[in-house]
């Protein structure tokens, strides 16, 4: 419940923004899959800070280092125990952090629920955490590699930008030739304008993600309380500054009639398909072979580059004023995040459901 | 992962449609709870069809009985096993769906999963089976009276009609005053006649329920995978026909700036809250102490009274006819699942927040 | 942890000694499995009391309802509910033991932990509630049968009568030919005339009861936590009564020096095997193809026939005089019980090894 | 079930002998307690290496690296990750393992249930990685020290040299005074001489472990699956060599009468306990508040330093000659994980029993 993800294939993480390190441990990995080192890295690379000009300035070289499980270059059925030591840490960025509660962040909620708080960069409370999760699901890539299961995430929203067709429209190969990973090149532009814009103001942006599973088997998913759905839906509201979630035709669907969203079955070629895919991919919460896609909303990054009103820890009134290098937008930088925990979701079901082959 | 529910108030559910009943254990019933077995009842009841001209006209008895646990009217901390016997089953009704797939229903993808399939009116995967949920919802709530946590869903949205209006200007006591469950009577009324004509049609329509938990302590959720949205949004997408969840401003608030979508800390009498709520009660994954509120999305019912286009088994092309007595609109009966999920995330992480006091 | 046994294939049980009565979800049961309710319904009948002299003369139908899961003969992968109604109930007979402690049952710390218990019987404490588990593992059983895993337990000792010899040169065959449940005639004799002895004392007596598995799969268990012998172990010693556990040369081995109790391995017509089998059939918490066995200890049934020196719940010093009808020797009851507690691990190690194939 | 302990205190942990180190996530560790370092490493410095002429004289400097989840010197409630490298690793010694499967060690299990295996040293079946349980358990000790629950462990045969009273008349504070870890002076001189003798024939030996409890709370332990020496037997069983647990009378108490054994209720001062502890503190699964004890078995190490005979992983015979460093007797350097195991079992009983209180 606290800190461990998943039931068959596992991710249990550890570490704090400015502690001495972000690491974690992947257990039920399956023995036997190539541990390509250098796409692991390449992930971890993807959710970077300083990779352009609209994510945050500060350069996090976040090595990751394996610690077991990997043997010959294969995994050997061994929890694979990770690190990312903390390097680039201005902790004295955070000093005025210590007694005052940052607007719609964790301070407040982690010292009542604590009692303490490790108040540097937020603590356990950052962003920087889903270092571990960049690093389990690559390894869940990695596993998923051989059975041709496919996950692109990209940016969808941001803040009024939005792409407004159908995903099958755009060639996702093209998320990643932009900063801000979006699959047109114009609208991608526009919303690089639009955050270079928030930055200058000191101010912050939210958006949307939208990804897509192509090619997951049919029968993924438990069907009471183990839906695909609400496994993927956890799991992105387990992200930092997400609000919301959908699939399929989503909240757009609750105004249509059932005769007009119902997808009607067809076969071809003796291969049993639906005609259309409102239904997402997932049928009573088990995939049924059509693509799986959904929507994730993410709200303006709470913290801004300027002075807000708050309380100190003592209840007083203060002022805010925050330093450092910050995002004014997440989009771009959760990306991976997105693909990283569907990877885990989907992997950790293929697994499960072959107990019942 | 497959049929429980919650980690230290757990909900174990089984049970189909046309078999002997629908039953589950609750685990973690903290000891010393009075039992109100007419309270119980009673939410059965509001889940209930055959309520108004607006839902099924399937007459089903649905009485509950508690089978352990309990001893002179209290909770002793065993198990809760219980039942509810099926009564009113017109298996006949079903014989048409043996071979062909319904679509946007469970049956493609639970053959395909299982290799077999109890075709009797969806089998497992009829809402029937939400019966068990709203006796351990029912549970929860008795264990949550004495906190004073209030938890209060209602019909928010159906088809394009909808409230427009913040939760807080609504008075939440006149949901149960209409078939509909919706606070405001002008909008019922509205609502109540787009159902009757959707039924009209052999056809069906979506909505949203929209739920507010009050007196919510703060510091309920765990900060990394147990976020409490999280958890709640897992619990919500289980629930049948759900294809999305928001909480706060959700995804109406990723085209804003976080300057204006911050929620200042503010300190009065010695309590320090929030000016705003935008966040809808959660920071960090923790409860801040505000209104905790969130809203769901479902698509239109299935099932529809009209004839419809299919394979069967096979994959050869057939015409499906349902008869039987469904739901046009599955909201009404809805919101009693919604409120009962809540209320045994809360306690659950009420539990769980014991520990670490 | 409370009342939830295993991972994969689970038991969720419920039930009290005098309460409505005594059952269970079993979830994870593979869809496709034949559900014989005679064998079920027969294993149910081993543990069954009244069965002869030896045992209690308590008559209890004990007929098992499966309530759903099943669907033409057959598991469909939906979770078993089913129930055991109490019916032969003598609650005035517990009457006394509404405010005095019996020594060495639970009554003392059920009343501490909860601050309220159900008095009647044991309530969830008594032995009865071992029907759930006969009706899991009879489950168990049938999931297991297409693999040839054979499961025996018998009664090894009795007090100081015990089997003197190696499993191997016993005729498992013989177990269910005599009431006490030994493979050897002429030592169930000994057995069964020491437990009428110690029955008209109105005394009770303890015992070993042995478990042997055969045919079980190379590989099953995991590594560390979950090594097969450490879960095995755990199952037994939530039985009722057990005070002990070992495998392979257990206890007795440790007085060995390592030359001596080493198992070498060999290879005959390419399959490698060891030429003794020291190790009871698990090297490094992994089964590796040899026979399984294990010993497992009962003390002496706490409930005695005659007057005994306790205190009330407010302390003061009374006699207890328990009449009722009751077992003085659990052991040839708990032979079925031993064996359903082990097809349940076998099979959910079984489930749980598919995973990594 | 695979890697995780625990249920509200989990340790969850990663490594192998000769891989990049050994380490955990310590999950629900309570927040606000002092993290007293020194106690740590000492704790680690128990299990380590080389201490005496009766260990191995492997010298492992063995430092552990606190990676999270303490700030200011105390616990915060996030996950505390840790790491001790491996340095002194002879990979070379091993060698000759790579082909030949060690008899009664984990090899052979291990390449068939996962098709490959790191053999260097045993990878991940190697003891080293009881490092990880050190740790946790001093965790937990930390966390037990306010509540004033006492553990101790210590060495009560090896081969068949057995201290033969009652564990309270010795003093167990005298158990850190020998090498053997014995509490009585004299058994642990002769002990010593046995493993001596065994180590200069380059044989090894097995003995017993006892484990007393003291000050344990009334009511820790779940009734049903989850019984506290069901719980506690499953932690010993999964520690390496082990082949046996009782607790209580045990295995010695089966041949006893219920008129001998039952543990008679007095009341002292307003204070209800027994006259005799037969049931070792545990009655129904739930500590009664006398104290815990229970003996653990534990074979001779496998590992021998002479020739023995075994076949390769193609299955033909061979000779297996092993060098480097090895304990002749495992039990010194067990007893503190024995420890540490059951302080992690406490612990998470504890603070499980705090949801129901």
């Amino acid at each position: 419940m606290r800190n461990t993800f998943g039931n068959l294939f596992t991710l249990t993480t550890f570490g704090e923004s400015h502690g001495e390190g972000i690491g974690g441990v992947v257990d039920g990995m399956p023995p036997g899959i190539g541990i390509d080192l250098e796409f692991i890295q390449n992930e971890l690379d993807r959710r970077r800070p300083g990779q352009s000009k609209i994510t945050t300035s500060r350069k996090e070289a976040d090595r990751v280092e394996l610690l077991s499980g990997v043997f010959e270059g294969k995994s050997t059925g061994s929890p694979i125990g990770f690190i990312v030591r903390n390097t680039d840490q201005h902790s004295k960025d955070y000093d005025n952090m210590r007694n005052a509660f940052r607007p719609s962040h964790a301070d407040f909620t982690y010292l009542n629920k604590y009692g303490l708080r490790d108040y540097r960069g937020g603590g356990r409370s950052s962003a920087r955490i889903t270092i571990s999760r960049c690093v389990g699901g690559a390894l869940a890539k990695l596993a998923l590699r051989p059975l041709n299961i496919d996950i692109r995430a990209y940016t969808s929203q941001v803040g009024d930008i939005a792409l407004d067709r159908d995903y099958r429209l755009y060639d996702l190969n093209k998320i990643e030739t932009n900063a801000v990973r979006c699959p047109d090149a114009e609208t991608a532009h526009r919303m690089e304008e639009l955050i270079t814009e928030v930055k200058a103001a000191g101010d912050t942006i939210g958006g949307v993600i939208t990804c897509v599973v192509r090619g997951c088997p049919v029968g993924l998913g438990e069907p009471e309380f183990g839906k695909l759905h609400a496994q993927i839906g956890a799991a992105m509201l387990s992200i930092n500054a997400v609000k919301g979630f959908e699939y399929g035709k989503g909240f757009s669907g609750v105004s249509e009639r059932g005769s007009r969203q119902n997808d009607e079955f067809v076969s071809t070629n003796g291969r049993i398909s639906t005609l259309t895919n409102n239904s997402g991919g997932i049928q009573g919460g088990i995939s049924n072979g059509q693509d799986i896609y959904f929507r994730v909303a993410f709200k303006p990054v709470a913290t801004l580059l300027r002075e807000q009103n708050t309380v100190d820890t003592a209840g007083n009134p203060t002022k805010l004023d925050v330093r450092g290098r910050h995002d004014p937008c997440v989009l771009p930088r959760a990306v991976p995040i997105v693909e990283a925990m569907t990877a885990m979701v989907i992997l950790d079901n293929y697994l499960f459901n072959k107990t019942i082959k």
